[in-house]
């Protein structure tokens, strides 16, 4: 159970309903995900969001597949468990595979494995890196 | 100062050669860098981990830059700074520009953004995404 | 299931039993939580930390409103669902409203979000902020 | 040294110059931190994160105080360095005290401690807590 | 529910049952744990990961049994539920009482809490100590 | 450089004295290493911090040179620096060897990466674990 009310369009104020409804016509779909339905308890935070999701997600240096990826990618280094189911769907939507999801992971495990060694073997950056 | 010493390529056994060897052949470059030259107190875990390594970075369902930009997103998550140095490095030598570095760490910080949000209002997973 | 059994009050040693009912009388409860029910297969460890915890969210410099919500903070930012559903409870008790619990996230979200974007492009520490 | 180039007042496009000066005038101060001319690689990642920053750490339901020191108890979780530096800056303009500050950080070791003690035991909300 | 499908024995390929026929030899148990299942969808990251886990956990310079409580430490650091279950009943197996198991879990709370002490004091490393 | 002065033994009032001597006595040391002298600018929580490591870090069922060895296992998965440099030293005078140390890391290092890989694919605890 989440630690605030989810607020549903029947009962959103029109101010949440015009963020739910450019969310669900930008993404194509007809429902309104967890996720919102927990910021609309600040509209002004929801729309913040929104505004920022839809900015930062749109194509641009990086394809939309990619970005999803890197999405999954800190979600799972994260460990967010919402996150990481609601962006491999996204990325799923978008043509990741099986095959492509198990080598994403593959990169996450071992970057994680890399790191630690590195920050606990206190190794110093190469002057040719920087 | 690393935890332990960095062995030099001069002063390698010649199981450490070898490892060093091939990581110069693979990657096309004359020098190796501190990270290995650290695990190589523990020969074994250097041919271990250099084989982890280039098996997973190798080209497969994902392209090598995707997966070095999916490293990059994971150190920058971990605040790992030797990684983020050495696989930004190796993401611009695979043909990542300053755009392209930007809009990732902007996915990055917008992920690891959604992620607390999430977790902090302990927002349930929506059936649709499982 | 914990890791380890849930020790009841009725099931308790005295040396425990002493504890629970510190805490239950210090809060103003008739009930004991899981997390002291776990320490207390350690009674040592339950002892030093229900000491620690009291010592620590006395009021002090801080009042303990702000104190239960930075602990809120640092419990979003881990992950931890145990400690954000009962520290939210805790901060609920002294005061904090819907409005300032969608507010404290919003920060919270946004200094992940600014810590990983720092970390990531390596920003190095102006010497006006030392 | 930083991943990206830091882009100066004297060499920023107007864009970016406008964007500095109302951070400039916002916060009363006669120079930019670093942190905003790395962004500034990115405009839109500028003006887009300045946005953000200015309406999430505004006075709300929260103290602009209380919101600084929030963002310190983050930064000091996450381990970034320029964070707890510039947001500590900031805290102490507010008016936070070396009391204050040993206190917050007293209740963010103590939340780290009893995260992983929780987590690790893997202690389960009481249904109160709901 | 995994995002991926778990493998069972029965409809494995000769490849993924030779895995699995060595994971349970070497183990001595008679059934097969959901990670390497899911990892299964990913034949040569399974071999790759078993290989791993084969060669490090092996007794070595330190003993089995103190490996895996460096395990359950660092799941127990990360908040990984699978994790921490899964080593720490292979930690019982191999001889922990539950008397070590929370003194093991009291040490990862307090260097969870002082990490986060000396990161938010930006203390600086000892010239001692290097 | 700190973000508090840090306290030398010469300026320290008798309260702040007298934690030293014990530190010192009890590690057989004739110095004060910085993370004691930056707590010390509130005296109460030094002696409290003191407490705590001195009765988490003594003999127990646990041998305290594997306690050195699980806090330089949280303090590399945490990045944490100073703790890894400090706690490294100490195992190292309990008679950790570099071939210890790099066995260390290469469990920390594995554990990190399959962390990631069970909570980024979701795998559920198997019953067997509970």
């Amino acid at each position: 159970m989440a630690l605030v009310r989810l607020i549903e369009y029947a009962e959103a104020t029109p101010e949440v309903r015009s963020v739910y409804d450019d969310i669900m016509q930008t993404r194509g779909v007809d429902w309104i995900n967890n996720f919102w339905k927990a910021l609309a308890n600040d509209p002004a935070q929801l729309r913040r969001m929104w505004h920022n999701v839809k900015q930062v997600m749109a194509p641009g240096a990086l394809d939309p597949l990619l970005k999803e990826m890197i999405y999954v990618a800190v979600s799972a280094t994260n460990g967010c468990e919402y996150c990481t189911h609601s962006h491999t769907a996204a990325a799923r939507k978008k043509g990741m595979s099986d095959a492509m999801l198990m080598e994403l992971m593959a990169v996450v495990g071992l970057a994680n494995e890399t790191n630690r060694l590195t920050n606990g073997l206190r190794v110093e950056v190469d002057p040719q890196f920087r």
